[in-house]
Order: C-alpha cells, then structure tokens, then sequence
C-alpha cells in the first residue's frame, strides 16, 4: 500500500549535505562581504541624524507585506493539491528562505556593493524578495514534478542569473518598470518555461492519478489567492518614488485587480459547460490584473485606464488557460503545471506594451516638471540648463540621459526581448543540471505526493469511532 | 445523486452578461468622471511638497489592515457552512469587489467630486471598503439563500442608497459617529433584514438538512473571526481625526472587543445544556464589543467606560442570537442567517445610546478646547469671536455649527431613525427585486450548497488507498 | 460512543463565575486606576502638538503586528492535534485576551503608574502582549491536559509574576534584553516547565491515542508557524530604540530565521529514519533563530553572527525536541507538551550567552557614541562631564550607571538565573493551585479531546450522498 522508497528520491543524505554546503558558502560570503547600510549603523547616528527618519520607517510596512504575500500567500496558494499539500507549502517556505538570503549576497554584489562591501538594509531585504518572488513564480512551472534539493538547486541558479539580468537591464538598458512587469514577471515565467521543457515528462501530458483538488485544498488554495490580492497593491508599490508616484501605484494596482477579478468571475462561467465557476479560475484568472498594471504602475495612465488593463490582462490569463496551456504541454513539450504563462507571461507582455504606450503618450502638461522624476531617463543630463531649470521645481531630480520618449520606448522593447532571452536561456542550462540524476527527481509515479518526501502517519484508526472528524 | 441543473438557476449567461454590463456602466463613468486627488496627481508636486507627507502614508496603513477584514476576515467567518465554504468565501470575494468598485463612483459623486470630477486617492477606497464592509454585512441575513446574481444586485442597489443615505446623514443632520456604528452598522442591518424579508422561505424555518457546519469549516470560520479582531481597531480608528482622537480609538475598541471576548466565553457555556462551549458564539458573539464602542469611540468615555460597554453589547448580541433570532424568523418572517441583528443591530442600538450619553457628559473641563474637534458640530459659527480665540489653541479648527451638547443629541437621535428608516425601506425595495424571476434564485432545497453554483468534482477514488487524506 | 459529561470537569458553572469575577475585578480596577496617556488625552492636544507625532504611529504598527502573531500565529500553532483543533485555537484566543486585560493592570502598577494613576497608551498594549505572549508560551507545555478555567487561574497567576520579575529586573538589575530573551522566553519556558512538573500525569508517558495530527491540522499549524515567522522581526524590534537600533533589529531577527529554517530542514531530514520531512519539526524548530538573536537583536554583532546564531539555536532546539524531551518527561516528571523547552528554553540560554558576548566585545569604535544609548547602563553617571559631551553628539541620551561591560555582562548573568528562579518557583505553585479539585481538570483519558468542552454535533449523515465532503 505504502510505496517503497525509492534511494534515488531518499532525501537523507542530499538535502543535508546541500543545505550544509550552501550555509556554509553563505556564511563566509556573509562574513566577509556584508555590513549595516548607513540607516543601520550605529556608528553613523550622531545629532544630526533624526531616528525618525530612518530608512526602516519608509521600506518596513511594504517589507512585511510582501513578507505575507510570500510565506502565506504563494505557500497557501500553491497547496491547492489534494496530496501535495505539505509539499506545496512548505517547499515554498524553504525555497524562498534559501532564494532570499542568497538574494541578499547576489544582488548585494551588483547594487549595494562599495567600499568592499555590501551594504545592509531593509530596501536589501525588500529586493530579495522580489529575487524570491522570481524563484517562487518559476516553481509554479514544475511544482509536484521536482525535489526540495532540485528546487534549492534552481533558485541557486536562477538568482544570480536573475540579479546579472536586473542589475544589466536597469544599468545600461535603463528602464521604467516600476510594478517589475519585464525584470520579475516576465524574467521568471520565461525562466520557469525553460527548466520545465527541459523536464518534459511525456507521460504526465494524460494527466496524473493524483494530480486532483480536494475541497480544503481548494479553499486553502483561494485563501492564497486572497493574501496576494488584498497586499499586491504593497508589492507593485513598494520600489516607486515616495510621494505620489507610490499613491498611484497603489490605486492603479488596486483598481486593475478588481476589474480583473470581476472579469473572471464572468469568463470562468461562460466557458464552463455546466454555467458553474471553476475554482482554479477563481484561484488563478482573478490576480492577473496584478501583473497587467505593473510596467505603467506608477504613471498617469488615468483610473480608467487601470480598470480596462485589468479586463484586457485576465481575458488573456484565462483564455491562454484554456487553450495555450494545453497547446503548450502537448506540441512544445512545455509543461507548464500552474499555468505560469497564462498569469505572468501574458498579462506580462500586455504590461508592456501598455507601459511603452504610456511612455509614448507622457507630456509635460499631464505630468508637470515630475515628469522627469517618473521617466528619470529622460530627465536632462549633467550640465544642460535645463536641469537646473527643473531642480528648482522638483529638488532632489537626478540627471538623466536626455532620452525622447520614443528612445525609451525602443529601450523598453530591448529590454523585454533581452530578459526574455536571459531567462530562457538561463531556464534551460537550469533544467539539464536538474536532470542530473543525484537531485532525486521523483519518478513520474510519484508525481503530485506528498508520501515521498514527508513522514505521514497511517491514520485511519479513531476516525470511525470519534465524531469530530471532519 | 447530483442535482439536475436547474435552468433557472443556470449562471451560464446570468453572470456574464450582468458582469459586462456592469463593468462597461463603470468604465465608462471612470473615463468620465475620476481622475486623481491632488495627493495623487503628478502634476501638482513641486518644490513646496514633501513626497513623505503624502497622505498614502497616513490612510494606506489602515486600508491595508481594512483589506484583510474585507476579504480574509469576512470571507473566512462566511465559510462556517460545511457544504457552502466555497460560496461564502469566493462570494464574499466576488461581491466585495465589485462593491467597492462601485462605492468609489457613488462616494465620489457625493463626497469627493468637485471641478466636475471624482478625485481620488487612497483616502476614497478607504471610504468605498467601509461601503463595501455595509454590503457585506447585509449579505450575512441572506447568506446560503441567494445567487451571485443576485448578490451583485444588492451590492448595485445598496451602494447608492447607502451613499445617499450617508451623505445627507453627514451633511445635513451631521453627526458624531467614528466608528461607523450608525451609518455602517445600522444600516447594514436593517438593510440586510429588509431584503430578507422579502425573500422569506417559510420552509427554511423548520431548517435544512445541509445548514450545518464541519470540523473544518469551523476553524475556518473562527480564523475569519481572528482576522477581524486583530484588525478592528483600525476599522474603527480608520476614519477619525488623527492624533490622540485615532490614539483613543484604537485603545477603546481593543478593550471593547476584550471584554466582550471574556464575557461571550461565560455565556455559551452558561446557556449550553452540557456546559460546553459552542463554536458559533466563538465565531460570532465574541465580536460585538467592537460595534459597541463605535459611536463614542473617539470620545474621552474612559477605558472603564469600553470594557462596560463590551460587556452590554456582548451580552446583547447573546441574547439576541438565542432569543430574538428565532423570533423574528418565526413570528416576523426575517430570517436573519447569521444573526446580523444581533452582532450589529442590537451592539448599534447600545452603540448609538452610549454615543449620545458620551455626548451630554462631554465638557471643557475633561476634553480642553479639543472638545471643538471631536464634536465639530459644536464648535462657534464663523464669526464668532470665540473661534478665533479657540483656534489659536487648536490651530485648523474649523467653525462649526454653536451646537449645544442637547442639540448634538437630538440630531444624533434623529440620525439613528433616518437611517434605520432609509436602510429598512431600501432593503425591502431592493429585496422586491431580487426576487424577480431571472436572478438564479436557489430553491429551497439546493439552498446552503456549493454544488449548485461550483463545478465540484467528486472524488471518491483514491481516498481509500491513499493515506494522507484527512 | 459518546463520552458521559463528568461533573468534575463540566464548565457550566465553573467557567461562567471565573469570568464573572475577573471582569468585575478588572472593571473596578479600570475604573479606580486607568486613565489616559498623554498620547491619548484629549485635554493635553494643543497648538504645540502635532497630531502626526503622537506615539501612535510609532508603536500602533508594529501593535498589528504582534496581534497576528498572538491571535492568529499562535492560535493556528497550536491547532495542530487532530482532535484538538478547537480547543487550541480557541483556548488561546481566551487566554491571550484575558492574559493582555490583566497585564495592563499588572504591568501598569509596576511601569506606568504616576499621579495614582495608571496611564493607558498603545505602548502599555504592545508590552501587554508581550506578557500575554509569556502565557501563550508557557501555554504550550501543558496543552491538551488543562481546562480553560486552569489555563485563565494559569494566566492570572503568571501574569503578576511575570510583570513583578520585569519590573525587579528591569528596574534594578538592569540589563540589555532588546529582543526578550530573558524576560519573555526563559522566563515563558521555565515558568510552563513548573506547572507540567506539578501537573504530571504518568500514564500521557506511554503516549495518548489521540495525541496525533491529521493532515488538516499539519497544514493549519504551518499557516500559524509562517505567521509567526513572517511578524517576528516586528516581535523582536517593537521595543527597541527607535532608528538604527530597530532597523538593526529587523535585520538580525530576519537572518536569524532564515538561516535556522534552512538548518531545520537539513536536521529533520537527518534524524528521519527514511529520510523524509517531519512536519512537526518545519512547525516548530525553523523558529528557533527568532529566539535565540532576541538578546542582541539590536547590538552591532553583524549580518554573518546573526546568521550563525540562527544555526547554532536550531541545532540546539532540535537536539533538544529528540533527545532532551523524552528524558526531561521520563525521568524528571517534566512533560513538556510543545516542547517549549527547546524552542524557548535552550535557545534562550544560548541567545542569553551571545548577548553577553555582544555586551563584552562592543567598543565605541564599532558603535560609536551612540554605544551608550544601547548599552545605556553604562553611560556616565548625571554630573559626570563625559555624559554633557555625549549629549552634544546624542542628543536625549539619558545618564546611566556608568558600568563597565564587564559589570554589565555580569548584570545580565544576575538577571539570567533571577529569571529562571522567579519563574520556576512561580511555575511550581501555580501548578499546585491550578491542582486544586474544582478545577474541572480533565481526566487523562480525556486529554487531548474536544469533545470534553465543545458542543460538536454527530454529523456522519449526509457524508455519503454528498461530493464536496473532503
């Protein structure tokens, strides 16, 4: 009744031998390379620093939010398999703690990396676990299908490949992404959909015995959802300008989200035969408007705007569900398990466009002088007068490149072409190291099972003869 | 065994099309109609605002808290049926949203537009989750006994009374009211039991094989219950002054929902037949100290003064649920799902009388020219010598209406009575109209079940030869 | 099949009357001694104060915070028994609130009473959650074998003497203990390890039958694990100083979690026999970085001590779960329930040994001046010349006692063994008291079941003709 277990997936030995090796690696680099940034050191505060103002107060609150969006809102959220529950959430919480420390040293080395040192903040914490959403995003594409020591092995990877991209996107690229629509949505769908055609598992395309809901993990699964729904407005906010450019994002996101998950409410009933919703529409469609508004988050792209991203991104989300994943898995081997494509691919490059429309479209006269804040690139560089000019009016502008808005434009389509390749590129060589045969893959059997990784009692004893089950 | 489907019931086009109606009415208006508050507004930055003291950062903290309620509070308590967790839950999502969408135009149109246009910012969904939070409230009297249609109906038809009811409640009669006691709790109340009047179902009175709860959807349920205690406090300070006003806010409705928490532990154990404890009371009883404290929850009651009146109203709310409950289902015809007479009428009407009395005992002598803020209605007309004399002490203090303390009583009086009136007459219209024929209105007998609405697959298999079921 | 209520441990009477005398006790306490803060006081608002800078928005966050930490982080912890569900949810839900009322009176006599009165602001309800997070605690070794009238006379207890030893320790032994260490988690841990001792039931040393999860109640413990791990920064930083202190809190806590929880991984998976994951150690052990960075949570350790201290406690803790508690329940009577020893005890002891070591290895060269605003004890005396000069670099700081590290080192020893003896002793009494007859203790073959105080109905029927059970 109990499969045996197989040595090739044992855990014993892997997990703990990697998990050493990684600490250690982390722990000398740590030691080395990381120091408090200026907001946390001790030494800086003197009677001109107001404890007040501190970095901590202005990264914190949207810290901890996507403290919740991660750990509770992608861990419940991907526990939406009747046997894969454990699995789901926590292979999550471990992936995403190993991805966020390793985060915090790969993208310490390209952004808060000086006087030979990476400098430590709250703002670090805040972009690693941007790196970890990344990671987290790109599991979707091979959840129930890979080890926990596969899964530590990709984001291993696939954080350092994904801070060189950020790191060469944002500093010669020069980009507005403020939502992370191009360098996180885009980068880890792409990256996902690399690793998992290199994993092709022909026999799971007829579908898996087990790979079923149950009715707590579905309301598990849409607690998930909700999580990620009431903080994304943090999420797509949180790296902005203060001021009103995060006011912005905030009501943009919000009001993309809601006309979006209106919009799959009526799409999931439509396509269903029986005029019934779908849970996985209700799990899934609803958060794409979170993506949609994300490269114009923080422009003046007006409330209206937001809402019809929001329609147009879940149409695309739950239609490429319904057609293009199948299409996916069956002609170009691209098994994409929770549809990965459909809810960050998609509405990504939906996102994308509509930014380098609203880039096109930004004047002056709807944005004021800040408008060389918000597109900082085409802010007058060193030495034109007209930055001086503009410094009158918004102190603190930094010099830009003097770029039109048709420059930024074409930059912005460089820039989604180059992450799009990095991260394929970057998914695929991922996906052949985890096809080496120590990683303790699970055979295709074992596929979507929590046995062959946990510990779980035999419990059928006392159910009969107590009532408080269920 | 599966019910046949029902045409009547059939969402297949029902849904959609009210869906994209409703989405193409707000698009349309929010083309026309918002654009963003000045704290939102690009243009409006200059050299003279501090991008800190945007007001994002004073509303956005208690949205983000009102957020959880919303939609993890209310979705979570709404799940306690054992066969209709998924409706309570994904309705609750499905009708918050759209509420809140429409609230931003009703609220708009009557509180923030000017210039021929809605301005928003995050302050109006702040207003639109308290609207939303009405909705809710009312959806608790005729939960398991209604479509989504029909829900989204109520939700299109109670947010405009509300806004109306809510704006001329402040304009014209202008109240003391906080915590929303009158304008949220009553109204939502006698709403909600309005509409159920109407749809009264005699055969439901002798109660229905599937209103029942499981192991699991009861702990479901409490979580719900948890999320809106440890988030009250905001939803009650959300809206008052800021300062030691929103100060005393949350430290009176933290003690409010303490002592209620103790005092509805004793009853159910006291009124339970063996002594135990029943996990409905847990769910629901323990709550009503936050209502309780709303109308004076700004007010220099005292601490003592909050943890008596959660006492009362916890007591109340008890009763309610064992006593008046049935009753009106009996002899009235209000069948009242969730007791929201109890939790919010009965705690209102308590609510209300103690905001009054706090009112009468205001003085000088304990509120010092503050008293002028917090009862704003009171302060001196423009012109009057002494308010310019009080703003020196109170710098922004705006004139008021001279309103003696007796006066503000009586208006308060009358507030209660308009708006229960306005709530009851509205409910029962809207109820009139949610029983036309074409709103997928369940029958009796496949009320209080997912399956008739949900696509629920059965699955029998695999739960006797796997063990981790359960 | 049911068991028959034995009078003994029937609430009806019992519980109604504790709760009936606590709140009358409490409501003439509030009454005669509660009163505003200055944050709170209407009368002391003036054209002087600015309503933005009321203490308000500097504790009230991380207040929510530790709200859902307590309530829902907590609460879903200890749901993790499959037949326990209830009681552990909802036991914690009426220990914490009355645990949080009572320690605002108790913590207010001893730290915020001047003028005859105790003066009530969010920061008495923060520190009152603290001492109620102490019960929570101690809470946990003695889960499943305790009523809930002996978890509240447990509270009322506990609560005193913790607040009495807080206010002894802080007062004059006076110590650096940013993050608790000491005084909550040493003093949690021995104090429960007291009352298990009195408590004792040598049949629960064979193991009890119902003394198992299910795979609902694994989740559940997981979700309340992950809410604890995310808040847990704001847990060990809400009472430190404001600024660079706190920032470095936030840092040290997070990467003590992390590196703790990768450690628990690697450590389960070892000690497996089959080499899988054991749930009941992702629950408990991944926290135990949290603990064990608390007593130097705010010094200049650096990023990479953090780290290693996150390993190091959860090496410790999880020794601790598979060899010291088997021992400490057969041979020393000490049935430790969760095992809180391990995951507050053992960590405590090493977190306690690396602030000492913080405490003797910091110079004003790493720190700076604002050394003595950390270690505040050893900032020079009122009078001395030296503190006027570090004024003029620190503005505020107030005169310590002019200790040496080594004196202060040895202070914090002092407080160690002060703590563990207060609390042991205080423990070992309570547990005597709460052996009194009439406290309606359950029988040991009634352990661990909520049948004994929940009301739960029979519901076999309906299982089988109904698809969405499950």
């Amino acid at each position: 009744m109990k499969k045996s277990i197989n040595n090739s997936t044992n855990l014993r030995l892997r997990l703990p031998v990697l998990v050493l090796v990684l600490e250690i690696v982390i722990l000398v680099l740590y030691s080395c390379f990381v120091t408090y940034d200026d907001n946390a050191n001790a030494k800086l505060q003197n009677n001109e620093t107001n404890p007040m103002e501190n970095s901590l107060y202005r990264d914190y609150p949207f810290f901890a939010d996507v403290q919740v969006m991660i750990f509770l809102g992608f861990g419940c959220l991907l526990a939406f398999l009747r046997f894969y529950g454990f699995s789901g959430m926590v292979f999550n919480f471990l992936t995403a703690t190993f991805a966020i420390q390793w985060a915090i040293l790969m993208q310490g080395f390209f952004q808060f990396y000086y006087d030979g040192k990476i400098h430590l903040g709250v703002i670090n914490l805040l972009n690693a676990e941007f790196a970890c959403a990344v990671v987290l995003i790109s599991f979707g594409a091979v959840l129930g299908k890979t080890s926990p020591v596969q899964l530590l092995v990709m984001a291993f990877l696939e954080v350092p490949i994904f801070a060189v991209t950020e790191w060469a996107v944002l500093k010669y690229i020069r980009i507005n992404d403020a939502g992370g629509t191009i360098l996180i949505h885009l980068f880890a769908c792409y990256f996902g959909l690399g690793v998992t055609f290199v994993l092709y598992r022909p026999s799971l395309n007829e579908g898996h015995v087990k790979e079923i809901t149950s009715y707590q993990s579905d309301i598990l699964s849409v607690m998930g959802t909700l999580f990620l729904w009431v903080f994304w407005p943090s999420f797509n906010s949180a790296l902005t300008f203060k001021g009103d450019d995060q006011h912005r994002a905030v009501l943009h996101t919000f009001i993309g989200l809601s006309s979006s998950t209106m919009t799959a409410f009526a799409l999931t009933v439509v396509f269903n035969k029986k005029g019934k919703l779908t849970m996985a529409d209700v799990q899934n469609v609803t958060l794409a408007g979170g993506v949609t508004v994300g490269a114009s988050v923080d422009m003046m792209i007006s409330p209206a705007a937001s809402y019809a991203l929001g329609v147009m991104g879940c149409t695309a989300c739950f239609l490429g569900y319904k057609y293009l994943t199948p299409f996916l898995a069956r002609r170009l081997r691209i098994q994409d398990q929770c549809g990965i494509h459909n809810l960050h691919g998609l509405t990504g490059l939906i996102s994308s466009t509509a930014g380098i429309c609203a880039i096109l479209l930004a004047t002056e006269e709807t944005y004021g002088p800040s408008m060389y804040q918000i597109f900082s690139h085409r802010a007058p560089p060193e030495g034109d007068p007209k930055l001086l000019e503009l410094q009158q009016l918004i102190p603190g502008l930094k010099p830009g490149l003097g770029r039109t808005a048709q420059e930024q434009a074409l930059y912005q389509v460089a820039a989604v072409f180059t992450t799009i390749a990095a991260s394929a590129i970057g998914g695929i060589l991922t996906g052949f190291i985890l096809n080496l045969p120590f990683l303790a893959s699970p055979s295709d059997e074992d596929c979507f099972d929590d046995d062959l990784f946990f510990e779980i009692l035999p419990c059928h004893c006392l159910v009969e003869n107590n009532p408080n089950v269920l």
